[in-house]
């Protein structure tokens, strides 16, 4: 007797996730993920070896399944780790970046810094999958918080605004304009009676409207927006509420452009993060692979013929010994910004692709303050606070709140031309211009400030960049994700969750895929 | 020299929380809280001694606050464990109701159930701020989960929709139809050109509108609400985006009438809960007060003089003994449920309240199941479920999320006439109703099934019902809170929070504030 979701499994392999779902009695056919649950590859031809370039997200994932269906796997990764862009920053951890800068975490012990990815969005499905069966502990990161800050050099003379006033307001106002109009009959030709009732209805809860449909000083408005005075207990309990932004106001702000941040897919309620750091999900993928990964070794050559692969790397643990091993195929997922610098015979269209993928710039910026101010003085917890100053956004940190002890604070986080700004100057200088931008919205920055570190992602040396681009994404993709004889390449730049650790996920899955198809063929034939 | 802190606290005292914003350089007029930090009573004239009746929030942070200002304290309360409303069922707990009714809660180890309280949201800063200082841990509630659902019985033939297509659909529709009545002069005259181009640029990132701010099928849409097919890796990794909702289909569902749930300022994010259950903010309570807490005695008499206050208690540890204490003042947090039948000589206006004060009502379900299969087939982690039926709602457990071990939903949760048609059942039967209706939700629910618990609020002994309400709140307020000679209740009762511990925690502390006053004037007479 199958479980019931051996039963659903089988029905969504027979007749795909529409059918699965119609089995379920829901409605759900708006996809969230294309990730429909672990792979089943079949068995390897016996004796079929894949060498895997890269112990990333999409690398571990492919030794993994590729391991398990039967394949020998040798993984050859350069760093001393497992992880790729899935990086944490600890104290007492040492980071040098391309040019020399030398960094030195000086953290309190158990905190911490995600220099790449920092979340997990509930529809990254592959990931929590693999969370899930690697026992890799969640908790929830606060992605909006109603009680952070919108701020705009441009708008009430450069002081922050709670996002609840901007956002309650703006949904106010237009839920009052658009009811004001649809009364005076300017909707009368596209909706019926009975869809303006509706309408109407909904635009009173959506914008806390009264019971004339305005959007006015109201205990129902403060309700969402705050009061003059907070409804308590006792003597003084009543509340009394407080004036909205006007609309103009509220308009010529510009604020309104942070209402929708967490309303994509992939940033929206509820967004997790691996308890400890990022990278608990790279150390227990790790640890699953055991010595199938070996370390320290810097690809310098590869090439490929019909009897199969062979990689020519520098063991940088054996004096940069020159090392060559051999494999029937190949899963590459060496960032084409570093690729296109390796001595390979990929052919033609991937050879393109590979020298022509610009890789997008980013900096994140950690900063360490001795308490967490602004849960004590601002009642800050978690979330985002987004500004149009160049550090784009402070995030709070999702974790150990109420804690008495300091927290690490995202405190610059800014692509494009901002981010190759701060990436010109030494890390010193890049924590203290953030600190210097940040204390605009905290002024107590300057008497908090306790450690940073400031990771400019085009200086890393095992990407150059935080992304993989493309020149023209619609002209090359399949000819970026083809397999090339015997090599198959992956990553997130090879996806269309670019920078996302589900798209390097995926990626290698889809990749494997293939390259099983492929194995099973020539293996028969 | 005083820290910022001290320094702020020192301004907020002199000036008001508006200077200390101000002083902080901070715009944040709209309050979220009266609560300003921890209460500072000063010193108690010697030798006074005040009883506390109940050890739930109100009666233990009065408690802590009064100890710690230098009065003599005692503490009683009715049953055997302190908190009162701020309850967590666990395995091996047994409950009895008014009735006779006896549930043995049979839940797997650490799995657990909050009948009464189950959020802590950011803008209740006084229980944030004894949480703080009690150690108490708190991590994040999913109050919004954009993945779970939506469902009415009236609308898509009775299947559940996911939240975020009609949350989607609805800002994206009225943001469409805002924009088009904008361009076609509708708004001319409250709008200026400039507002009315903000208007236009607001709405097509609040609606995720196209260039032409229309809310289409479309790449912009769907990752949002959802795709046919969503991004992905390798060779299918193109997106392929879905349909919308039509308005009609959308206004007609009602499915609209669900999206303001977490924009309250005591539901929006972030909103926390104690890790290990709710009961954990009333252990470190009364671990605090040590013996200051005395148990299983049963109020039956409270008299006053101008000499103090005496009150008699059946002793339940002793045979039921009837024992007489007394004291300068008095505390009195029992609910006026219950109070109202005690004997007890409060003047008139007080009495009048606790005579008539009704008692809402409300019904709470957990049911444990023998695996998570909302997040392992339906990729659900925490957060809300939204129903027409009369379980109006299923919150997901915010805490082991991927745990490959039972889990506990709080499976219903009602007011009014539907609660008391749950509450007339055996619990059993409670059980089974929630279950009947839940399941079509999620049809796993038949085969999943582990255990169930159900508090019908109107039953629990210690309260007879859920949190006082009020015949006429306006005139009658402040004779409920006024200090009656030597006496002063308190409890969410007695706030503009009702239900919430915030509520009574505030009161509690505007009563002892005014029972100092008129204890210091009193000794110094």
């Amino acid at each position: 007797m199958p479980t019931r979701r051996q039963f659903l499994s089988m029905v969504g392999a027979v007749g795909g996730a529409a059918v699965m779902y119609q089995a379920m009695g829901l409605m759900g056919l708006a996809q969230a993920s294309p990730y429909t649950g672990p792979i089943e590859l079949g068995q390897a031809p016996a004796g079929t070896k894949v060498v895997i370039l890269g112990a990333g997200i999409a690398g571990m994932v492919s030794a993994m399944e590729l391991r398990d269906a039967g394949y020998e796997v040798e993984v050859i990764e350069f760093r001393e780790i497992a992880g790729g862009r899935c990086w944490t920053l600890r104290s007492g951890d040492t980071y040098e970046e391309l040019g020399g800068f030398v960094q030195q975490v000086d953290f309190a012990e158990g905190n911490y810094f995600n220099p790449g990815p920092w979340r997990v969005p509930y529809n990254h499905y592959g990931i929590l999958d693999y969370c899930r069966r690697l026992d890799v502990e969640l908790e929830p990161l606060i992605q909006i918080n109603n009680h952070a800050y919108v701020h705009s050099t441009k708008a009430f003379d450069g002081k922050p605004v709670r996002y609840r006033e901007i956002n309650a307001d703006f949904r106010g106002h237009i839920s009052d304009l658009l009811s004001k109009v649809t009364n005076q009959g300017a909707l009368d030709e596209v909706l019926s009676e009975e869809d303006k009732e509706n309408l109407l209805a909904g635009l009173r809860t959506f914008g806390a409207l009264n019971n004339d449909n305005e959007y006015v000083k109201s205990n129902s408005a403060s309700g969402r927006r705050g009061y003059e005075r907070a409804p308590g207990g006792g003597v003084d309990g009543a509340p009394i509420p407080n004036d909205p932004l006007d609309v103009s106001t509220l308009l010529e702000s510009g604020l309104w452009r942070h209402l929708a941040t967490s309303e994509a897919l992939n940033g929206s309620m509820p967004i997790f993060q691996p308890r400890g750091g990022m990278d608990m999900i790279a150390r227990a993928m790790a640890e699953n692979l055991g010595d199938l990964v070996t370390y320290n070794k810097r690809v310098t050559r590869i090439r490929q013929d019909e009897n199969g692969v062979t990689v020519t790397y520098e063991d940088k643990d054996n004096g940069g010994a020159e090392v060559t091993t051999t494999a029937d195929y190949c899963v590459c997922t060496i960032p084409f910004s570093i690729l296109s610098q390796i001595d390979h015979d990929f052919s033609g269209p991937l050879r393109e692709v590979i020298n022509t993928m610009p890789y997008a710039t980013s900096i994140k910026v950690g900063l360490e303050f001795k308490r967490r101010f602004w849960e004590e003085d601002e009642h800050i917890y978690g979330g985002t606070t987004y500004t149009d100053l160049p550090i784009t956004q402070i995030s709070y940190p999702s974790t150990d709140y109420l804690a008495k002890k300091p927290g690490v604070l995202l405190g610059a986080y800014s692509w494009g031309a901002t981010a190759y700004q701060f990436s010109s100057l030494p890390p010193e200088e890049r924590v203290a211009k953030a600190l210097e931008y940040g204390a605009q919205i905290h002024p107590q920055y300057h008497e908090e400030f306790k450690a940073g570190v400031a990771v400019a992602w085009h200086r890393v040396p095992w990407t150059l960049g935080c992304n993989g681009q493309w020149k023209d994404k619609e002209a090359q993709y399949q000819d970026g994700v083809a397999m090339d004889r015997r090599i198959v390449c992956a990553g997130e730049h090879l996806s269309y969750l670019p920078a996302w650790m589900e798209g390097a996920l995926l990626s290698g899955l889809d990749a494997i895929a293939r390259l099983h198809d492929v194995a099973v063929s020539e293996a028969g034939e």
